[in-house]
Order: structure tokens, then sequence, then C-alpha cells
């Protein structure tokens, strides 16, 4: 039921237009898979994800699991039924959050020991195995395989350790996935290292995996540095498999990763910057709550094409979020992944049209303007 | 441009089916408002009350003016334009809340002094003039006299007095109101005491307005208490004017309000309780936090023809609601106006068709049964 295929190759860049077949449908890439945490992309209905043009949607197994736990969720079939979203789905491995547990969490070759941030006593064991068993629980079309994360800064040292836990556990994940028809990607790590990055990169690339992500990005390292590591990591990395720049970014983030060769985003900045009244739109960011949009009769952007700015001012939106309202949240998410997913579209449709460099020039240079 | 058409008298009972056409188009009574306290009914956008169904809806006059304030929304066109509803608007005047700040405010025979809830400092006077024209710049197709609101219990003395005050001040809304197409709606106040509601009642009906309310009820009295008094008001209101009840009630309560001659309702209870995860249904209350419904695949009523019904699964409600996702908030909600604004019609199709008295019947009957 899987699949990619590479559709095109931009000539200037190393970016590409390709194509993902999974049990759930089509994604065409690059692609920015909103955040559902929590078993909903925060504010909004399934409805409103397909009309901001959501193709495919990540969701969090760390949460999952503790509420309403996945055993629950495969009672619904899982993800898919539980929240009734038809499209792909992209579950993460809990990696990332038991790592971020801090105190909380205890490290072993074999897996991790975390407390819940939810019921604080209650111990739970994290393996590669049961990783893997949460997310077939869970029935994501695309599931990642269970890796140890580095913060930053890390010595190299520690770093190389964690990228040798990394592979072990990845090897574990790949024998351990059943015949799900739900692919499995491998998880680039070697902290701010090119060399490690690059030894990661191969190493993942001999175990075989469907796809491959690149973690341990975007945690406080500078722009360069971040691409950087993109660049160490990618041409490593088979032509027929997409590429996962995971938790990035902002908009020249992702112009930045596909220009590099990266095929798929999530982040949850548009959707969390929307509660907090900050919009993304083609001149730069609007922070709602300034007073000089009291009276604005103009939508968030004139020039979007979201329902938010086809309806309310931004006089409207100011007042509901300084009034508590949480019509505000949702309107402003909408706003902010119509920005996104557009985005992604036009970056797509110029790479198909060979101008990919032209339009990040213009991209960039119109939100540095007005910002 | 506004007129109340009586369409159909019911035979067994004081129900009736009527129409009013207002700047924003026709509302076909019996008629539930959903409450916009500030500019939005909470957790809804317009096309949502739209799919619930919504003809009219209630907003509120004390909020608005504190915030954003009735000039910015003049700017707007009035609520129509700065909320994007472009169906009718009821404005309360007020009187309610201000009488309701307690230690806040002073009252006078010109009007009440009060602070603000928001700015706690800032002090504002509200008089029978100033509401109709902080309503007249909310632009509102229906807008209510000011009146001096009466606690419970209180005194026959007590609410004599207020209810004269009351009529001075109908008086004076009456002349202060310019020729804007807005319709100008009396309340008729009393208290508890039948005479003087009826006293009430007839002095309104001297005076003249467009339509006629019942105020100061549901405000802790028993249920035989306020049918009692919507019946020493109801036969001294003319037949060709609406009834409005003000601030009711559950769906019980519409039902014996349409059954006394009632043809316009509103109320929070259908949205507060959405919040809180209670929802109304054909068989009694769902509260979703209760552990029964963890895994509960059906729907919170599976007579419902509602979006949220259609959709989502009780245990993926129960799930949004724990997790803290407003998600939540607005499915709840949808599916509660829902459930209001079907019975509505089904108690109009009810008086259509003459058999008012078997519908409430069997509606009762059926939520008693399985409540």
């Amino acid at each position: 039921m899987y699949s990619f295929t590479l559709i095109k190759k931009d000539k200037a860049s190393s970016g590409r237009v390709g194509s993902i077949t999974t049990p759930h449908g089509e994604i065409t890439t690059p692609v920015f898979m909103p955040v559902g945490t929590q078993a909903t992309v925060k504010t909004l209905s399934p409805d409103d994800l397909r009309e901001v043009g959501a193709e495919i949607i990540l969701s969090n197994t760390y949460h999952l699991f503790l509420r309403p736990g996945h055993g629950l969720i495969r009672e619904f079939g899982g993800l898919h039924g539980f929240m009734n979203w038809d499209r792909p789905i992209l579950t993460d491995s809990g990696g990332f959050q038991v790592f971020s547990l801090a105190d909380l969490r205890k490290i072993s070759d074999d897996g991790v020991t975390f407390q819940s941030h939810l019921d604080g006593g209650a111990k739970h064991f994290f393996t590669p195995e049961t990783a893997v068993e949460i997310q077939e629980a869970l029935g994501a079309d695309i599931i990642m395989a269970f890796d140890a994360c580095i913060p930053y800064p890390a010595s190299r040292d520690y770093a190389g350790e964690s990228l040798e836990r990394t592979l072990r556990w990845a090897v574990r994940c790949r024998e351990a996935k059943k015949d799900t028809g739900q692919a499995l990607f491998g998880i680039v790590q070697g902290g701010m290292y090119p060399d490690l990055r690059k030894i990661s990169a191969e190493a993942l690339v001999d175990i075989g995996f469907d796809g491959y992500a690149l973690g341990g990005l975007s945690v406080g390292e500078t722009k360069p540095m971040m691409y950087e590591m993109i660049e160490a990591s990618v041409p490593s990395l088979p032509e027929d498999k997409p590429r996962y720049l995971m938790g990035v970014g902002t908009p020249e983030d992702l112009i930045e990763g596909v220009d590099r060769g990266i095929d798929m985003f999530d982040c949850v900045m548009p959707t969390r910057n929307a509660r907090n009244g900050t919009y993304f739109t083609s001149f730069g960011k609007v922070v709602i709550k300034n007073a000089r949009y009291e009276r604005d009769q103009q939508p968030i952007d004139p020039e979007c094409g979201c329902s938010t700015c086809r309806d309310f001012s931004r006089a409207y939106l100011r007042h509901l979020l300084n009034a508590g309202e949480v019509l505000a949240l949702r309107l402003g998410t909408i706003h902010n992944l119509f920005f996104y997913l557009n985005l992604m579209r036009e970056i797509r449709q110029s790479l198909d049209q060979g101008r990919f460099r032209e339009f990040k020039r213009e991209f960039l240079a119109k939100r540095e303007n007005k910002d």
C-alpha cells in the first residue's frame, strides 16, 4: 500500500516534487503536516482540516499512550476512526517527549523508563518494541522508529553514543514491526556534528526504511547550523525515499529545507502562534493584540484566500482574543494553517514549473520588506 | 421593515405560529435565540450558526458597550458587519447586567451608575436614553427597553416601585428611539405578583411597543410560579405582537412557554452546558465526563441529525474534554444548539399540524423515562 514516487527534480536546487501513496490516500510532497497531538489539531475539526488543505496530519504517540490509551483507540479502528479523519496520519515514536522529561526519565540500552506528566506517580517503560506496538495500535499510515534524542548543546562523545543507541534501536524497530501496511521511517541523529549525521544516515540506509527523518534539529542551534546538518545528511539518503525534517519550522525554514532536498515537515508553530494571536502573512507577522489593529477593517492578509480572511476583520479577531472568546483560536488556526499549506502548494507549483529559486527569492524579499 | 404576522393559533393550547419580518430577514416563531454575548455565540462561527439552524441570535449591550465599545461596532455597520452575521439580531438593554452588579451600581430614577466588571475603576451611567442610543449603534433588528430588574424574592412594595420605574423608563425609551427601522420591545416586570404582572402588561400596551417581553423570570422561583406569571401576563398582551420570555430555559420550559402563548426565548443553557460536557438529548441529559462513556462508540444522541452526532463518538468527545481540547466545546455547542433549534422546529410543525399537545406529551414522557 505504501510507496514513494519521485516526480520531478529541480535543476537549480535540491528541491523535488514527489508523491507518497498510503493506505489512506496520496500525499504530494513537499508537504507540511499540521500537528494533532491529542488526536485533534487544536481547535479544528476534520472538516476544517480538509478546508485548509491538509493532506496528512501528525499525532503524538506519547500523549495518546497516556490519554486515552492506545488500547481504547484501537477499538475505534485506530486514530482514523477515533478522530474521524480519513486521510493519512503520521505518528511520532514518543522518543522526543520521553527524552524531554528530564528528571522524570531514566535511559538504558533497553529503553526509557519515565513518569507521566499527567499522573506524576505512574511509571511507564518505552522500548523500541513498545513504541512500534503502540503505533501499530494507533494505526497511522507512517510510523517512526524510537530514537535516542540529543540535547543541544551536546558533546561529541554524547552525540556519538546516542547515535549508536539510536541505530541499535532502529534495528529493533525494524525487526519488531509487523506486516501492517504501515510505513516505518528511521531517524537520522548525530547532534550538530556533520560527520556523525553522515554516519547515521548511511547506517540507517543500510538497515533500510520506507523513509528517513532528520531529528534533533530546531532545538536552539543557529539557522546556518541547521542547514549544515541537513546538507550533511541528505546526500547519503536515497533519492527514492521521502525525507522528513522533524519539528521544523518557520515559513523561511520550509523553503530552505525544500531547497536542500526535504520532502516533509511538521511544526506546532502555525497552530500555537495562532492561539497567541500571531498570524503569518505574505508580508510578515501580524500580532493582532497590537493596538494598531483595534479599528482595522482589513482581513489578516488581504492576499489570503482562507475563510477567516474572507469573513472577518483584524478588529473582530482582536476583540475575540481580548474577550477570551475561543472562536478566535479556531479562526486564527484556520488562517495560519491555510498560509502554511498554501505556501507548500506554491512551492510545489514553482518546482513543477522550474522556477523554485525565483519563487524563493520573491517570497523572502516580500516578507523581509514589510515585516 | 418590521412586522409580525400571526399564522396559526393552536386550538388545544395558547400556542401559536407566527412570522417576524426584520431588516435582516424573516424569523418563524416560536423561536429560540442562541446567546452571543460578546458578538459571538461562544465557540461558533456564523457558518456554524447557519448549520445548526439559528434564525436569530441575541447579543448583550452591557458587554459590547464595555468591550469593544458600541462606537467601534458602529464603524463596522453595526453588529452584523462586525461579526459577519447577516440574519436577525436582538440586543438586550443592559438592564439585567447592570442590576446584577450588586454593590457596584447605584440606581436613581434617572438611570443606573455602575462600575464595569472589567475595569473596576471606571464608572458608567446607563439611562433609558443611552441604552437606546447604544442599541441603535449596535444596529440589532430588535432592541429592548431599559428596565428596572427585580431580585427574587422581592417584597410587593419593592416590586411595585420597580415596576413603576420600568414603566417611566419604557416611555422614555419609546420617546428616545429614532426612526432606525429597529423594533423596540417593552418588558413586563412585577416580580412574582400576578396582579402586578397584569398592571405592567396593560400599561406597556398602552404605551405601545413592537413586541412584549417577560422579564425577571427563571431567577430562582419554582416552575409553577414561573408558569403562573406567564399566565398572568399573556392575556393582557395583544395577539398581533410577539411575546418574548427572557432568559428561559430548559427544553421543558420552552414547551410549557409555547403552551402558554410565548413566541420567543433565549437562554445560555444549551451553550453553557455544552462547554461543561452536559448534552441535551431526546432521552435526557448525557454528562459526557461520566466513566460509562469512556469506550462508548455511539454518538451523543443516536436520533440526532447534527454534524457532531454524524461524525463523532461519545468516547472521542469525552477524550477531548478530559484533554482540555477546545474542539470539544464547539462540537458540544453544535449538538446542544441543534437540539434546541430542532425542538423549536418540531414544536412549530406540531402547532401547524394541530397536534402540539400530543407532541408535548410524547416529548416529556420520552425524556422522563430515560433520564
